[in-house]
């Protein structure tokens, strides 16, 4: 596997382009499309939240009920969730327009908003945005990385990751941009993320990398704890490099499911590490738990304590919070087994050992979690099971940015 | 029932004291004591954190295991949380020091502690502690107020609450008091909270008082979503009030039920209202759920929501948030069927009806949130249960406490 530049117009046959469509911000980017030049095999996961937003029940039905896919429209600004049958009627509209004005099939196209929940979209304008994309569609990877900057919302970064891999002598691309930054636990997926690649590729075989591949990316990402109501990754195969069908789980599904691993946790660690107003990256690695379930649970019930978010802000080794919610998650452990490491580019220490402080320099910790990415490695001596989480510190530009995103 | 002045106090026979005695705070009281003229029954509930200070596993042993009980010694500054079997041996220390200068046996003095986690408690001011208070017991209301103050952390205010109701003729009292702020999402039990009274009740009828009550008062309440080690609440009856004693589910048992409710919720409310930095009580009302268990899961998730509390603090409507959280409870519900109201003494509007944004006033909506207590209603026209829930808004002043509570 070969980390190479670019995002979603890394794999051949994808092209992007992006505008302004006033949809809500003023005076930047907010609509990005993607579209392959041959027809793709598509997966998706999506939001559990019971309230899910017009395009997620959209895609849903394109997933689940076609074949073939070759394009995606996505606006920022405005979420259309919670917007009755209003919002569906506008996800149709917005493929029509596509169909119209770009030339792919209404029902090969998929929709995706982000932003404030319960505003009807401006339809007119979205539709306008679309014709202004037409004759703009370019393979470069700048066309890419202008569509990650097109779908931000509260992010202060852009967020793309793209590699290559050799499947039977043949080079496969894999690449993909994700936007999130606030309302961010993913619960069976996430936020936005839309991962092209040139691979051939059954659809079954597709779909099951990419449900195995969020459980231990996106699905292990809390900024806030709060589950969106547009929670969305797509995956578009669209199978121009050529290779050997991947059709079963042998070598080859292997290969790429190693590598849509890598490019999913690079961008769910970027969601993290960007989660509104953080400062810090706060990774938490359970290991040597009773089982997966238990460490998944451990490890993200630590990772959604505002209680230590603050203190990892504070650049404050207060252990006992760590300890305190990995006793309310609901796992059952002996506390007095638990050992805990704090970890960082500055350094690494041991700081409980039985469930009890070591005797530690408070001063080494400090400087420690002073990084901008910060590791707690939680050992439960109980088993043989690991899980990570990523999240990120709660800051006093978290409540001023969630105070008023409205306005 | 009538309402009066007072806490632990307030009922016959019960005294307290207090003392400063540097354990962590300086220049201030943080120790205090009551103590019953004659033996009590006691009932208890206690935190489900798998992780529990040495004081709860102390108090559960005494609640389960005795018939008699005559004190309770509390301390702030430090949790004894995480301090092992030293942590265990500080327990019986106090209690063997409160039998040596207060005359009341070891085995029937409760412990409590609040406070940073993982420092072990200076014993021997602790003890010494107890010697100041010698001969400084009082049963006025003055000195329960006092106990009311000492075992504050970050409090910014203390929380008592009495009542007397007539039980044949009868005049019986309940007081209480207890503190919480941060780490506030009790589950089984709270904080720390002590109800006393001189009913004449069975242990056996007071447990099941207690247990009963905390499910719709302390259990409702969440500052941070952090369910501490140290939640405990006690409630101590010394029959003082001579009335006829309550040994079953008769009338007699419904009128105590009814006021142990009522200085429960009401110092339920004092906690959540009062938690770190918050700036306004935040109260989620779910009416017409499935199920009393669908309401309380659903208000729950809306009160601990910290894109909606952040939104609380910046007077913001954004209903979407509200939707969202209810959403990603786990209950299942038809969003087009919820209605929500915003309400506080400002008064009261619709701002969404059947799952959709009403056309209402933002200014009055701005209006309606910038009071010191707001409410908003879930009406899920699902059937004819319902559960209130209480916390506050997410506030700069949160992450700033929070960000370096140790030092």
């Amino acid at each position: 596997m070969k980390i190479i530049e670019g995002g979603v117009t890394a794999a051949k046959g994808f092209s992007a382009a992006v505008c302004a469509a006033n949809i809500k911000y003023k005076d930047r980017t907010d609509m990005a499309a993607i579209i392959s030049d041959r027809d793709c095999v598509s997966a998706g996961t999506f939001t559990k939240n019971v309230v899910k937003a017009a395009p997620v029940v959209w895609d849903r039905d394109l997933v689940y009920g076609s074949n073939t896919a070759r394009a995606v429209i996505i606006n920022s600004g405005i979420a259309n969730a919670c917007t009755g049958t209003q919002g569906m009627e506008y996800c149709q509209k917005t493929c029509r327009a596509a169909e119209a004005e770009l030339g792919v099939p209404a029902d090969q196209v998929f929709t995706a908003s982000t932003g404030v929940i319960g505003m009807q979209l401006p339809i007119d304008r979205l539709s306008a945005g679309i014709g202004k994309m037409k004759g703009h569609f370019s393979d470069d990877i700048e066309a890419g990385t202008e569509a990650a900057k097109a779908i931000m919302t509260t992010d202060t970064k852009h967020k793309e990751a793209a590699v290559t891999i050799d499947i039977g002598g043949i080079c496969v691309t894999i690449g993909g941009m994700c936007k999130g930054s606030g309302m961010i636990h993913p619960d069976m997926c996430t936020m936005l993320g839309f991962v092209t690649t040139d691979c051939c590729i059954t659809k079954e075989m597709l779909q099951k990398a990419l449900s195995k591949s969020v459980k231990d990316s996106y699905n292990m990402v809390s900024v806030d704890g709060d589950t969106s109501t547009n929670d969305t990754v797509l995956l578009l195969a669209n199978g121009a490099a050529g290779n050997r069908i991947i059709d079963s789980e042998n070598e080859d599904y292997r290969a790429f499911c190693e590598a849509l691993d890598y490019i999913n946790i690079r961008l769910a660690k970027m969601i993290a590490g960007d989660g509104e107003g953080a400062t810090a990256l706060f990774e938490v690695k359970v290991i040597n738990a009773p089982a997966k379930e238990d460490a998944v649970t451990l490890s993200k019930s630590v990772i959604t304590s505002s209680l230590t978010k603050a203190a990892i802000f504070g650049h404050d080794a207060n252990w006992g919070r760590i300890l305190c919610a990995l006793g309310y998650s609901g796992v059952s452990f002996d506390p007095e087994k638990v050992d805990l490491f704090f970890e960082s580019a500055a350094g690494r220490i041991q700081i409980v050992k039985n469930g009890v402080g070591c005797d530690y320099s408070e001063e080494e910790a400090t400087k420690i979690l002073s990084e901008e990415a910060v590791t707690v490695t939680a050992d439960m001596h109980a088993g043989s099971a690991s899980a990570t989480a990523w999240g990120c510190d709660l800051t006093y530009d978290y409540v001023k940015i969630n105070a008023d995103y409205r306005s």
